[in-house]
């Protein structure tokens, strides 16, 4: 089961929701959540969910934190703006169904909050690097492609990556056969997964800042990429080392005579 | 779960269903979509699951396109003929249970529609060639085997195949214990399921052309299996290629000093 | 899900469930098969679950045949006999929560046809052979220990045993938790699964028929085993064979270069 | 599904619920084991799951044990004291899921007993024995880190540890997430998981009956750390050899020729 909780009681007029959940590069996770950060965002809701991996972090020390993901909103505060909702989270799902599960909870949460325009924001690792803070686009229709079309986005992304693994590219498209727009963005990196890359998210924040019509102060990023990437680190690779400690507890033991019996 | 989506309200006489989806040497998907083709067939009805691979693809270089089966229909024009219901799709269930719960979604769907009998088309891969063109059959029983016996069907599929996976065995043996009639074709191909058999899928539709009694122009055919095959190449190395790295990254991290509570 | 199709509307006075499924030796499945058999007894109800394999056999030929479990019934005849349920079948569930979703709904069904006594036949693989023809027992209570301590069981499986997979522990287990007693019946064998033991089937079919107050004729029984053989080696090892598929589908393929996005 | 069968009809007060399940070497499950004994708790309720293993255990030579968990609870005596509700049990889940759902299932429970505060006891292996006999904790609040500070436990546990895998943190997080207070202790043990630490248990002991005003003697723990030990250890070398089993299943026969078809 994957659960919702929300925290307050909140109207919001016809929302953008920006997801922007860890994955290649952590870009998205980065680029929304020095939104969440910047905007000053208020806690909406929290999910968690049994497809996350079963262990909890410590942090100040003591403190038992439970691996979720969280919705923020922000209310639009001047005209050509809009109110917005952005999800950020320790985590996607361990086990491919559960990418599923969760992106519908998700979508039925968004559509509570009255969401028809989803935009997820993710890396694309192409291992080289030629060409440095290219933001590359997919959409769920043609419509989209050209309403967004005068940012710098390179929607010929099917040229180069051909798939998008996980909540980016599942989210706009389940939202889609609910009759949501989506648009994705993807930074280019060079895709070691566990390799915060700033300039990546940078890139793919300036073109996300554009389209919200917002001004957003990026002289706090880097120091914010360096608070952030110890927890991120410290997630996947806690999550490796767990699902490790798994396989190998599956081992049988040698020198040990035991009989099966059915 | 796994959704369908209704798209159309038509009303069908007791139509036939035929299931395409990928398989060794894409047999059925290859047929069956030729046939979509051909007929010019409308959409009726669209399923995604969560037993699909959680990545989108990526096609016309920016639209993203979830991974999905799709129902089409064609209705009867000629004395003779039947209302068809043609199953095509990018993929079946990445898990064993996935496949009879899909299964079990697309029998619900037939029998709303009025379904009474269910042809699958497969490939049968024997390793050896030695008899190109073959189509090997089975049935549900011994009337349906009767009922086929005048088209060019070999039904001596047990004595060298023995099983048959997913779709193409599981639709017509649950759809039998729903009181339907099921009937499966398949061609005999070299068995390297990433290629592509134009020629047994050929042969099998050759088959399925007689059976339901239409003149189709087979001249087509080997440009079609060009323009598909790409799309299902792709899909079928990316699933591997996404599937290796989370294998990967399922892997602890060396050098690392980590604790493990309990 | 697992599905239970009763076949007939019969009325049972307080039967005996009697479970065969297969498993080491085969053992379970040899005894209760062969019950089946000479006491003629009737077909009850069909079990097909998604956490059998998700394919489909192929016998006498052409006709497809559905991995399933099935239930038996016989009326008593005789003072002193009771009405049996007889439960057996392809196979057993590939994955470890299956066995308990299909133990229970086993067990939904025989509290329904008023069951209050479970006995499971199974075998008992001790890699040595010291004791040929010796029937292992464990049971739900000292009562049901006792009650059946006047015939050929061994009741000292916890001194060389330890642990029971799979049905033939589960059901008088769960069983017990909902208020029926259990017994469960263990022959010894060599031990390697896929080799039937009709010595060991045989040992435990004659302590069976003793309990149940049966006169049958076991000079049949070696044929009987021959032709059950061939489909239970096949339903074997092509699941093992298609499992390896399954994993073998999952490797990387080499010479591409992909990309991975999140 | 896992199921909770209550045993009786009690009414609580205000109860501490304090868990103990196997864990890295076993400090919980001795621990809370101990208070049982020593209580002389009563059985509440038991709780079975498809998430724990397929197979029963058999005990006293001929009895079957099917895996499970256990709710006990002791009524307070004098004052200062409180009502407990003790849980001990065989095992935790096999798949990263199970421990959600089971984790869930056990605060439902909670939840109707009316529990408001959850202590969970496990063990922190750190590879080296610095300070033999230290207990450390986390908590779901500072208020919890306050009200505990005069015990003898370290509230450190982030700056060594970082993460607590399965129901030791699972359970006070998400009973937090409900609106109940959880605290963790962990005993430091040397971390090889089959290798009970009676010393590390007797520590987290001692915390635990100071902060519920009891007067244990511990006297007769290391003869209960024997008598437990030995089925612990069977149930978690079983559990290895079983899963051994099942993987070595899933290899494909050699030596034979198969066909695959789809």
């Amino acid at each position: 089961m994957t659960t919702i909780k929300l925290t307050g009681n909140v109207r919001l007029r016809n929302p953008i929701f920006i997801e922007g959940l860890p994955g290649v590069g952590n870009i998205g996770r980065v680029a929304v959540g020095y939104l969440v950060s910047e905007l000053k965002a208020k806690l909406l809701a929290t999910l968690y969910s049994e497809w996350f991996f079963p262990f909890v972090m410590l942090h100040d020390k003591y403190m038992i934190h439970l691996l979720k993901n969280e919705f923020y909103y922000v209310k639009a505060t001047k005209k050509g703006q809009r109110d917005l909702i952005l999800l950020i989270g320790d985590c996607q799902s361990l086990a491919p169904q559960g990418h599923y599960e969760v992106s519908e909870k998700i979508l039925d949460f968004c559509q509570k909050m009255g969401v028809q325009e989803i935009i997820t924001l993710g890396g694309l690792a192409t291992g080289d690097l030629e060409s440095p803070g290219k933001v590359v686009g997919a959409a769920t229709s043609e419509a989209m492609m050209k309403k967004y079309s005068k940012f710098k986005i390179d929607f010929n992304a099917g040229d180069k990556v051909g798939y998008i693994v996980g909540a980016a590219g599942i989210l706009p498209a389940i939202g889609n056969e609910r009759g949501m727009d989506g648009l994705c963005l993807l930074g280019q990196t060079s895709g070691f997964p566990i390799v915060t890359d700033p300039k990546a998210a940078e890139s793919v924040l300036n073109v996300m800042v554009g389209i919200l019509g917002l001004k957003i102060n990026m002289g706090k990023l880097e120091k914010k990429v360096e608070e952030m990437e110890d927890f991120m680190k410290k997630v996947e690779s806690l999550q490796r080392k767990a699902i490790g400690e798994i396989s190998k507890a599956a081992k049988p033991p040698t020198g040990e005579e035991l009989r099966y019996i059915g």
